[in-house]
């Protein structure tokens, strides 16, 4: 018995059997005793109709104007909810990001939460109210409406859980959990019971998306429980928390992330700052680096190789290409046709056998390894991308996470 | 020079075309250096959209929810002005109902604005932007939104209009003007430059539905100008203000209505406070009653006949039926057959000759009248509804209203 904040996502709310659907497992939970703040999204297509509405309108148009268009979508699905939740008997009221004490900064169309005033959900609780929060969305110091960009309903989710003090924060999706695998690759790819905050945010940077890591982190930062669970099945989910997993398992899952391009800089000059040079330019524009291979100088000259996700290739280019008489590469070479796959496990790289029976396991599957990238709790290999499958399944199979 | 508030309708912004020819006539207006605040309502069928999604969940959904999602129709509409408007160059904001200071009562779907707190719209008309407001909904003492109910978003122009000191308030339509009479029955009606808000008041109630009486009786109040022009065609309109009209003509239009049915009660005890009985009632079940007709008693019993709108007959008659022990009629009779023919006209009624010129063209045209009912500005007067048109042709020409 305690609060317990839940969060559907648009497609569990997209028509009105789905919100009955929603209304049921909310009430359920009400029903054992427990006070209940559900988050929603926007139904189905809504938020991509209300784009197309204002595309007709300006491509680009204003971020203030799209903000106040968008948040009409949660607006629509929260008040459909309570009134699901009042037509099945029980109190409901739906609160807008305004409304709940959402403040956000101004960075529109994906503003971060600062903090969340929670008297209004509190005074709705006390009175035996379920309160149905928009999200996605919050309100500014101007008073002006904000969204939160991708992955905002979670986010808001877990904000509320962490002003509120609450006991869970169940995230429902169309999964049962977090699994070692992506099951469509993997066939015996297992549940995990639990996992902790470092591990799923390892897991949702490499593509396994479940939750997004804005969430995983605000979660981990004030140390809320979240539960990721399926919104059809009835079965529990995965548990994702701070303390470091008891299991005997190190390993906890392999990932593949096709997203990813390599870009090499050849024959630069192999003075100190060079690296330098090239990634702060490209973090001035915004581009983010992921795996990065330096090659060991000779004759004066090395080769800077480096991962970018694969919608940042042309920008990335573009950008080295401009700044060509600085940097002085003798070539720019990009490749496409790869991806990243993934170990992730808390204290794994401290376990020196663990990175050697990954790289036996590719061996043995005869895949070349193109670039390695080790960090506390993850190691990632590049490769060609049509061996990514058969990896992750050698992996898998060879870490014995199906059994 | 000086601040102007219009009001676009939804079929004047129902798609994107239709929203850029606003945003132009918009910019016209501010273009000359005025300061200009536009008041929209939903696009086109957004609203009863809205209504069909939420009676998918509940045909008989909570008030203050309802609220809530129809409160987002306005949102889409004005963030997409607010866009279309910067599109064509001009800086221009979107405000809610609760951002523009729209403070109402908390009777959800038909709130009342108690005031408009205009800081906000201030405060942006400094800064040279063109202010689009939601029309329709307001905010209630618990930060709660609330809708305006018909003729919501007329009423959030005027309101804005009195709070601001507007030198106008215009109320885009789509006819060009306040007729002399309905230009469908009428072929030579003619368009009146201006009109008072009384006349205006009575013309409304009376079938000529261009605006909603409320915004009328709310710009008496403030004294603030109206004017009812098309958002099609660039004529000039009718001014509704509150000086008496100049013109030499003192009839000003002539309406029908054929929302209306008749109600006898046959022979009713002849003592004081009976019509009173009768008319409590009804007020009490929140029935309107029009023209009221009794007769002269004779052998101790009268007849009492009215007029309440077509809507309300079944209540009215259900009401009386009930309570029909106490009021003691031998026979209960109604009719529907009827329409209300009036002319308008402030001053009329205290020149004697109106009344006898009206009758006078009915005789003529060989319509029979039924009922009779005078107030300060109109004249009205139940006949068959098959002659409603005839009536109200031979009562234009006999007044000479198309010269």
């Amino acid at each position: 018995m305690g609060l317990i904040v839940q969060k559907f996502g648009g497609s569990s709310v997209a028509n009105a059997e789905r919100v009955f659907n929603v209304a049921r497992r909310v009430i359920e939970t009400y029903d054992q005793g427990n006070e209940v703040v559900v988050v929603v999204s926007a139904q189905g297509d809504t938020t991509d109709d209300l784009i197309e509405k204002a595309k007709e309108i300006d491509e680009r148009a204003s971020r203030r104007e799209m903000d106040v268009i968008l948040s009409a979508g949660e607006q629509i699905s929260m008040s459909l909810l309570a009134m699901a939740i009042q037509k099945l008997g029980r109190p409901a009221i739906s609160l807008t990001g305004w409304q709940a004490g959402i403040i956000t900064d101004s960075n529109y169309s994906k503003s971060r939460i600062h903090r969340v005033t929670g008297e209004r959900i509190r005074r709705e609780l006390d009175r035996r109210n379920i309160v149905v929060v928009a999200g996605f969305q919050g309100i500014n110091k101007y008073d002006d409406i904000t969204t939160l960009g991708r992955g905002g309903s979670d986010t808001t989710a877990v904000a509320i859980a962490a002003a509120l003090g609450a006991e869970l924060c169940q995230i429902y999706t169309d999964v049962t959990g977090v699994f070692t695998s992506d099951p469509r690759i993997v066939k015996d790819a297992r549940k995990l019971d639990s996992i902790s905050y470092d591990e799923m945010l390892e897991m949702a940077s490499l593509g396994a998306n479940v939750l997004h890591n804005r969430s995983v982190e605000l979660a981990k930062k004030f140390n809320v429980n979240l539960e990721v669970l399926s919104s059809l099945e009835r079965v529990p989910g995965t548990i994702v928390k701070g303390e470091s997993n008891m299991e005997k398992m190190l390993v906890r899952g392999v990932t593949r992330d096709n997203n990813v391009a390599r870009i090499s800089l050849c024959d630069v000059e192999d003075t100190p700052g060079k690296a330098f040079q090239v990634f702060s330019l490209l973090a001035k524009h915004k581009i983010s680096v992921d795996v990065i291979l330096q090659s060991i100088g000779h004759d004066g000259k090395k080769d800077i190789s480096f991962t970018v996700d694969l919608d940042n290739l042309d920008g990335a280019l573009k950008v080295i290409q401009e700044n060509n008489a600085i940097i002085g590469a003798s070539e720019i070479i990009h490749y496409e046709n790869v991806s990243k796959v993934s170990i992730i496990g808390a204290g794994m790289t401290s376990n020196a056998g663990v990175a050697a029976t990954m790289f036996e396991a590719l061996y043995n599957a005869g895949i070349n390894i193109q670039m390695i990238s080790t960090s506390e709790i993850k190691i990632s290999v590049l490769i060609e991308k049509e061996y990514a499958e058969k990896a992750v399944k050698a992996i898998h199979d060879k870490f014995h996470l199906g059994e």
